[in-house]
């Protein structure tokens, strides 16, 4: 394999190229106007597997947006190793704080700037391409399967049937993911655990109809005052969450984990610096990498209720919004939390709204053993190719397929991401590195080498 | 004046036909895309007044939108009543909860509904018409003048310059507003009190951009959150403002102006079951028509932050932001108020955010004096043409303009208004009764006529 480093220098322009136009499918799967866009994007990636030289490529109908699968079987007796991904990508917006349109990629300092190019259309075709690399040279250790999907951001809603109904088709020894970031360029790590999520949405009902603040206010609850008070309510001043039993699942870390997860290198300066912020604030008694990976949170994601266009307006609005998410960890169930919430939520409106509560989607929170086999394969792939050995690391995002595949397919995943936590992903101006994008091309195949040879 | 009511009979179709047209003009100061249209109403307006039989009719600029002024001088003994009206109109949204569009009106059950049909096109309009009707029969009693302006919904910002610099032109004995509300259609009653405002606009910023809450929820402050805290905490549990110095020029009346004030015509049944609430709700101690005419508030007019489209989307967002104001009352200053707020809101933000506060407009609270002439002519020609004596009665809303003639000109306004408190004004669907706006055309005439009889 030593040739790869220098076949991916040869090809990588034309790597470069064909993500571009990926990344110009504006594939946002929450979006009910994107969906041709969503369906293109499945199209495209279906093609570019074909033409990789992968077999039995089918754009796979599910109840919601296809799954694109694909396969190369070259020995039954050799390892499998499935590669999942998916190929939609967040909604945009806020849209006027993008520096370059989401959907018209640039090239700028070495990254590629375009809403997916880390999460996940730059992370996953780095596999996609690799796999065509090592066929190409005849190379390819193992035997390979894709399972590329459209509904990741929304909640992968119904890639549990289509896992369920597609057991044998699945079958692997292990699955492989890059949907998650390094510490650094120069610090490779592997991720170890996810959180899960609940996601849900409330409104808030107090008139009728939107009234004059003057004639009623005073006397009539206002729903944005009153879903105010209620969602101050769910995080108490030491920043603990306050619904009734929230904690009750969440196993404690021991002090020699916590001393190993705090091991990692970061620095709390450098974190405020680059956010603007003068203070971090969370979860009391836990540091910034344990609020962000080991702990539950609560984060409102978005508000809305009343005029919010220019100028003024003395409404006392009929209704408010929120949508609230819940990062779960390891042993909290979603739909679990997701009841708690909404028995919480209920239990503390008063009695001049009414309050509906909708469950968006959740995921459950996994810990990958970092003991494994295919651990210790991604561990000598990326020290192969960053000359470093990589940290293990838990992550504080949620990939809820990872609990799915495990309970479903019984097959560990491997999370080998390549992007940054600074890539700004769900964020404007969402970037990944062209650096990471080539790196990723070139790992991959060792990873595919070292886990077959054990 | 006996023919009156015949004469208004006989014209009633094209005065409603006019009101109609001068409603399909979207004259809505706040939002900057209707400038044309508010442009446009100011020339109807100035049409109709030469159409009316006017004199001097003028399109005063200023920095804003224009005023329409207009007189007519019969006799420089008589005395001189000055109209004071506008022809603005608040923003539509939420659109989609109008049953027709608010800028094509329609009747339905004898109410005109469109945007601006009762606040203030319908209620201005009226005397155009009555001074039309009297010009034409020779039956002026009075000289007139007419002042409408076209920037009362975003808190009259040049009308103060313009008064000041038109003193002169301005003079006149009693201004006479029809902005406000009677009872009921059988209760007729009169304003005798304005609560002021303070309109507040805030934003709260976290981190420098939106990031995804799954990397960094949980360590860093999430500005929905903060906001959401930071407004629970401006009204403590007994609906008391918690904002400091907030009360302290509030004058507490006496019992005996308490009795009076509740012993309107009010039904708190009729009032939950017509706006569907289980319960009031607001400043413990105080009866619902005190809370909302007697008593200052504090309403949250509008709140957004993060995502707000469909789906879900795990942002934690850069930034939140809420329009809030104030209601004021007698012997509080809206400046004073907007000062303690900002100082207020700054002190209760945690150091993990930075908070803007701008403040957009306000207006000074006001009591209209009740045993004056000019009351005394209201009441008499509400009780000829409604044949019952009105009510005077404390309003919660605010028309700013009163405190403001009254300092610049030394003159009493009169709120002579004939809408009722069900219109929806400032919401979907706002309407006029017909039946009130030719009972305005009628009483106004009787007004003018009781007032030169003193």
């Amino acid at each position: 394999m030593d040739n790869i480093q220098k076949l991916i220098h040869q090809n990588q322009d034309r790597y470069i190229n064909e993500l571009i136009e990926l990344l110009k499918i504006p594939s946002v799967s929450a979006e009910p106007k994107y969906k041709e866009d969503v369906l293109k994007a499945a199209e495209f990636v279906s093609e570019k597997l074909v033409a990789a030289g992968l077999d039995a490529v089918e754009i796979c109908s599910t109840k919601g947006f296809p799954v694109v699968y694909a396969e190369k079987i070259i020995d039954s007796q050799l390892p499998t190793v499935l590669i999942y991904g998916h190929y939609d990508v967040q909604p945009a917006d806020p849209i006027e704080l993008w520096t370059s349109p989401p959907f018209e990629p640039v090239i700028k300092d070495g990254k590629i700037y375009a809403r997916g190019s880390a999460d996940d259309k730059g992370q996953f075709y780095m596999h996609v391409k690799a796999v065509e690399l090592l066929l190409a040279e005849n190379l390819l250790p193992c035997n390979v399967k894709f399972m590329i999907e459209g509904e990741e951001e929304v909640g992968s809603e119904h890639l549990g049937d289509f896992v369920r109904e597609n057991k044998a088709k699945l079958s692997c020894d292990v699955i492989l993911v890059s949907d998650t970031a390094i510490i650094a360029n120069d610090i490779p790590s592997i991720t170890v655990g996810l959180r899960g999520l609940s996601y849900m949405e409330v409104e808030v009902t107090g008139p009728n109809r939107d009234l004059h603040s003057g004639v009623y206010g005073g006397a009539v609850a206002n729903p944005i005052n009153t879903l105010c008070k209620m969602i101050a309510q769910l995080i108490d001043d030491n920043g603990h969450v306050t619904i009734d039993g929230f904690y009750d699942d969440v196993i404690n870390l021991s002090e020699a984990e916590r001393q190993a997860i705090n091991s990692i290198p970061f620095s709390e300066e450098e974190y405020r610096k680059e956010l603007n912020i003068s203070t971090t604030q969370g979860e009391k008694g836990y540091t910034t990498i344990e609020r962000t990976s080991t702990r539950p949170t609560l984060d409102v994601n978005g508000i809305w209720g009343g005029y919010i266009g220019e100028g003024a307006k003395t409404v006392l609005p009929s209704k408010a919004f929120a949508k609230i998410s819940m990062r779960l960890v390891p042993n909290q169930q979603s739909e679990k939390i997701s009841q708690l919430f909404e028995k919480h939520f209920r239990a503390i409106a008063p009695e001049s709204v009414k309050v509906k509560v909708t469950y968006h989607h959740g995921g459950e929170p996994v810990v990958v053993p970092s003991d494994s086999k295919e651990y210790a394969a991604a561990e000598r792939a990326m020290e192969k190719t960053f000359g470093k050995k990589p940290v293990p690391q838990r992550g504080g995002g949620s990939i809820p397929i990872v609990a799915l595949f495990e309970e479903e397919l019984g097959v560990k995943t491997v999370l080998m991401g390549f992007g940054l936590d600074t890539d700004d992903i769900h964020s404007p101006n969402e970037h990944y590195g062209i650096f990471n994008f080539l790196k990723g091309i070139e790992t991959i195949p060792y990873f595919l080498k070292y886990y077959t040879e054990g």
